[in-house]
């Protein structure tokens, strides 16, 4: 069935969505529960619903549109909240071009053995309490204890930020259980936020795997000094330590790991004076890997690795694991449908594995998952100038229908 | 003449202004121009008029006790302010015991053939803007643009500090013109801030040279990028750039020089995110000698080293010297007193270089200067645990009472 999306609708939708949370400082920032986000809901419900979908909510926010009788649905979506000063295309892309599928199918009166729903899940991005919120919650994942004493990237209280809101946290919690629907496979269109396609010059990536991470918070400790009288040699200065763990603990990685990765994002140095030797570094540390075995071979290395600087230095190490996801691997009967239909609509496309997760990620404790990368101009993504080609879009948005189409036919 | 110091009188004074300013969350924070450095002022006031002194003060806030006729007078002093959550004896054990000379010289009518003066320096710690406010405001070395836009280091504009105080731009920057007094050689008794001493067990320092130093305000710049699906060969790191830095600058410090110190106490990592390849990473870099030689060679190897760096990892690199010491010599005349007399009186001592900067190194452009250090039990300053042994405060106070004597004879 040469069935395809409306290319300039789809254009239309994604600007739509993309003016809502304009912040002066740049690009979008709508996290879940925001004003913007509140008001990016009550956008994406009229559109559902003039789409001719039954508009649904659960208790975590999470916003389907269902096509179809009871049953098992086969699933296509994304998130459309973002990070602070992000970009209109992370996330929007995923769901956008799952409301244009169903919108497409119900135009085209498409007959389908099975129910078919497009989904937004709340907090991808973790900007309230961790990430994935939404799809944690509706794959019945959450303890009340993540809510209850949580508190926000900005600090707030967890519970403050819901006060605003008609959400509460019995009723995240209640997102998973009994009456959640099925769910027979699921389907996530997303820019790649890396730069492998955009450089290959490939419209489409077909996940095989999505990497597991761990994020651990660690520090190295030693001794407040004065910089001016205390020699180098009688130094336990932690900021060293954590210099010298980044260089060989990313060496280590590089040189042993086919596909892993690890990053230093976040620092704090104690008490943090010029003049002063520092005391404390305390810094995050984020490893990744598709391979659940080298992913638990890193969870021994590197705090080994980290002690042994340590001890070396005179400091002591500690760390513990803040969060955690298991990599997972793209079912081949999904794959298999992805590749057929990507070589009928006549697309280049490249196997790719993808590094960050993805609500995909989580509902593959409940049913089978798959993705579909389109490149992300020059790798940028959470920023102001992360973008997409419009004709890249189209092309993802034509595989993810015809997806769609076989999985549920 | 065998004259000596009170040993009970001198502690006395020392527990009784380490009791003005004492911080709830440990120590004493008494930075200069605060409440409890107004406080102490008023107790060093009466303290100095209690002993027949001369009180003095000129329009930077420095405090003066003078004792004999108009003349350029030997003067001996160090500074009464604090780190913030700081000690008891850092600078105050320097002006007491000069004090205390002061006041023996008047008990005993001891006939001088010049005036003495004790001295306590306004802003030591650089609390307010930049190190040694008063004795730079003294020599007449501060600028009006070094106050009138400074910001001080809890971030308020220094003129609201101003506000709040007696002090203004103009009796700050006057204090250094006109009808400032003149001084013959300038004495400075001060805790050691490091080891040597107490692991040597030696009750006396003799200062021969003070290191300079440089505050350099540094970044290393890179491109900020999603740490999930940025390949690390694709990298541009700003923080492994920083890391590398670190170990390879400390390593250079330490192998090719003698004397000199690098250290790295402030970082700041952006946009500091667990899951975001650091795009820019800010940091302080202080380095020091007391060789001028080998402070302007450090000034072009550890730019040159972090430019190596930075182009190895596709980065840039930038800094700044946003405050810099020069060495200082200690005068043969004056090494020679201090060990004629220390030898006298029958004290073990050591010649040391000292690291920290002190007010005797900003003296040394209008004076003679010379130190003497007393042990900092376990190298401890700028610490709530900060403490002296008395009995070498007890020493080190009479060997200045004696320097002060000889040199004014």
């Amino acid at each position: 069935m040469d069935i395809r999306i409306d290319p300039a609708r789809l254009r239309k939708d994604i600007e739509a969505l993309a003016a809502i949370g304009r912040d002066p400082r740049g690009g979008i920032s709508r996290p879940s529960f925001s004003r913007a986000d509140l008001e990016a809901r009550k956008w994406l419900k009229q559109a559902i619903q003039a789409a001719g979908l039954e508009f649904r909510q659960d208790g975590a926010g999470n916003i389907f549109g269902r096509l179809g009788g009871p049953g098992a649905a086969v699933m296509a979506g994304s998130h459309i909240d973002t990070v602070i000063n992000g970009g209109a295309f992370d996330g929007s892309c995923g769901v956008l071009s799952a409301l244009e599928a169903l919108r497409r199918l119900k135009e085209e009166k498409v007959a389908l053995s099975k129910p078919v729903e497009m989904a937004a899940f709340t907090d991808e991005e973790g900007n309230l309490v961790g990430d994935f919120l939404g799809s944690r919650a509706f794959i019945g994942a959450l303890r009340r204890d993540d809510l209850e004493g949580g508190l926000t990237q900005i600090g707030a209280p967890f519970k403050d930020i819901l006060a605003g809101t008609e959400f509460t946290v019995d009723g995240i919690l209640g997102a998973g259980a009994g009456e959640r629907p099925k769910v027979e496979a699921y389907f996530e269109l997303h820019i790649e936020q890396g730069p492998v396609l955009d450089e290959e010059g490939i419209p489409i990536g077909l996940v095989d795997r999505i990497a597991g991470k761990r994020y651990r918070q660690a520090s190295f400790i030693g001794t407040a000094n004065h910089a001016g009288t205390t020699p180098l040699e009688l130094r336990r200065d932690a900021f060293l330590g954590l210099s010298e763990f980044a260089v060989k603990g990313t060496q280590h990685v590089a040189t042993h790991y086919e596909d892993a990765r690890m990053t230093i994002g976040k620092v704090g140095v104690f008490p943090g004076s010029f003049s002063i030797v520092p005391g404390r570094a305390d810094f995050s540390l984020d490893y990744r890997s598709s391979s659940a075995e080298d992913l638990a071979k890193l969870d021994k290395e590197l705090p080994a690795l980290a002690e042994d600087v340590a001890s070396a230095r005179g400091l002591s190490f500690a760390s513990r694991i803040v969060d955690a996801t298991e990599p997972v691997l793209v079912p081949s009967k999904l794959r298999n449908v992805l590749q057929e239909e990507t070589r009928g609509l006549g697309y280049k496309s490249l196997v790719l594995t993808s590094g960050a997760g993805h609500d995909a990620q989580i509902l593959a404790a409940v049913a089978p998952v798959a993705m579909i990368f389109i490149p992300s101009p020059d790798g940028i993504s959470h920023s102001p100038q992360e973008t997409v080609n419009w004709d890249d879009l189209e092309k993802g948005a034509n595989l993810l229908l015809r997806a769609v189409i076989r999985t549920a036919s």
